[in-house]
């Protein structure tokens, strides 16, 4: 059996993550038993929730153990099979963990049709977990009507491009938040967002302000949140009555003090519903997402952008770059 | 026609009200036109509301004009009418206002029938809008199920001794919050609510979360918001997973600074929803509502306390002091 090599978590942050939180290691891939398949992974999701299971904190699933595989969703292909449901060569997407091959009894794994058209890794992302994210968070509790707005933060990234393009869809308008010129001018000219904020441009309140007013004239009916904080902050006062708020991640409280939100008058004012989700929870959505999804990436309704970072060694300085927001796009890292 | 005493907002409070942005104004009262008729106010509402509407700020309703009358809901009697649809003698519910006599076109005032058993002032606490609002937000937002638990703020309040009692009707538990030991011994003694945490007592956050762990041995599944601020924070980290929580006031952030919710990530990490609403925007449901209410009140399964204030020229002292919450219960002033 080939070596395989795989990072774990070795301690755990006091407050802003780091390398050395993580510990690489090499150990032989067990023999198979029977109804069991080894995957060689292709590639690693490296997603913020995983932030989240690095604390010993109460939270919606258990803290990642210390010491054992760092858990992930992979992509990759069966080498090896003892499972009638497969066959050495099939394609398959399942949380294999952030190592290079996996041991799987078949159950959560998904077998990947190549004949579909769509790309491997774009199963971790528009067609994944993100993608359905935005989906849910999207179709199911802003549920835009036509020529309202909706807000998304995080706006290049895995979901928030999902979300504003399939805002596009339903003829609503879609206002993307992002992290540079560059990232901003992406969300508008390939994503085809109506307009974007460069958070990093409005280093006061009153500029975040302006510029929310000037880009949803309008007011705010949907705001899609993977960040907290600031942005929170800033686009409450500027939703419209009975506005819908969906919540789905954190990356700006992860690490460090939690954000208050400083003014929860306006969920009165303003008549607004907020509601946290965790989309591993819709799975009976996921059927009628994933068809969605496929057929508008493999038509060139929904595009996406990926940030690769090359080998298992270095998936920690990736995923401590995609918490500072340092990646552009989907953040992936190529195991083979 | 008599003389109308009546009171006007005088001027808008800068942080705290007080006596001094009233006016008691004495103007005679109109002759009537046709299809008008003249009411004497036996009864005004004092609701927590009203605060909200003397700032000049944006709000769900355009704030409350300078030296007009202020609004309110006030229960009264007909004493002349050139309008068909009511006669001298009528028993009316209508937004009459901070005054002694009201004139009104008939709209909006609701005609009670004295044989059904629900003393006049009732139409203004458990059998009006603030019983209307307990029931949408427990029935609509929080719907428990059998067994679940519910926490109400300002529990020996107009909407939340409602809540709880409906939270009985629907075998599920119900803890009040209350200010001081005579509140909450009539929250569980009279009302039924099984738990009622009195706030005064516990004056650090660790009393209060102790104190609602053993009111609250299984967390909490639906919070009733009337106060926000220090109980949010408390009542946050204790919700069970898809908790709700109804939010219709927010007494503790009317005056001076907003108070903020200090860790927002309680709601991705329990996926709560949290909605706040106007119950005057739901009118859809007052009927059933109402026909509910009126029917537990008549048979006892509702029951409530009145704070009643003497003499229009005492309706701001009255106003002031519920807002403090020195009132114990439904807070209304005695007209005639």
């Amino acid at each position: 059996m080939p070596t395989n090599r795989r990072i774990v978590l070795a301690s755990r942050p006091q407050t802003t993550a780091s390398t050395s939180n993580f510990r690489l290691e090499e150990v032989p891939t067990p023999s198979l038993q029977p109804g069991q398949i080894l995957i060689r992974n292709q590639w690693l999701s490296l997603d913020p929730y995983m932030r989240g299971r690095m604390n010993d904190a109460r939270s919606y699933v258990a803290p990642q153990a210390l010491n054992e595989v760092m858990l992930g969703a992979t992509a990759g292909k069966v080498v090896e099979s003892r499972n009638r449901a497969f066959v050495a060569g099939d394609q398959v997407v399942a949380y294999a963990g952030w190592q290079e091959y996996g041991v799987s009894d078949g159950s959560g794994v998904l077998k990947i049709d190549p004949r579909g058209g769509v790309p491997l890794p774009a199963y971790l992302g528009a067609v994944g977990m993100p993608g359905v994210t935005a989906w849910y968070g999207l179709k199911r509790i802003i549920d835009p009507h036509k020529g309202q707005t909706v807000v998304v933060s995080a706006a290049s990234g895995a979901v928030g491009s999902v979300v504003g393009q399939l805002v596009k869809t339903l003829d609503a308008r879609a206002v993307g938040i992002a992290g540079g010129v560059e990232k901003c001018r992406y969300v508008i000219d390939e994503l085809g967002f109506d307009a974007c904020i460069d958070y990093k441009a409005q280093d006061t309140p009153e500029k975040l302000n302006q510029a929310l007013k000037e880009a949803a004239p309008n007011g705010i009916d949907g705001y899609f949140e993977n960040v907290g904080g600031a942005m929170m902050n800033a686009v409450l006062p500027r939703m419209n009555a009975f506005g819908r708020i969906a919540l789905c991640g954190l990356i700006a409280g992860y690490e460090g003090r939690p954000i208050p939100i400083d003014n929860p008058a306006w969920f009165l004012i303003s008549r607004l519903t907020l509601q946290g989700f965790i989309v591993s929870e819709h799975m009976d959505v996921w059927h009628e997402a994933l068809k969605e999804l496929g057929a508008l990436v493999v038509a060139g309704g929904i595009k996406y952008r990926e940030s690769i970072a090359q080998g298992l060694e270095n998936a920690p300085q990736a995923f401590l770059g995609m918490l500072r927001g340092a990646n552009f796009g989907k953040q992936l890292v190529k195991l083979a």
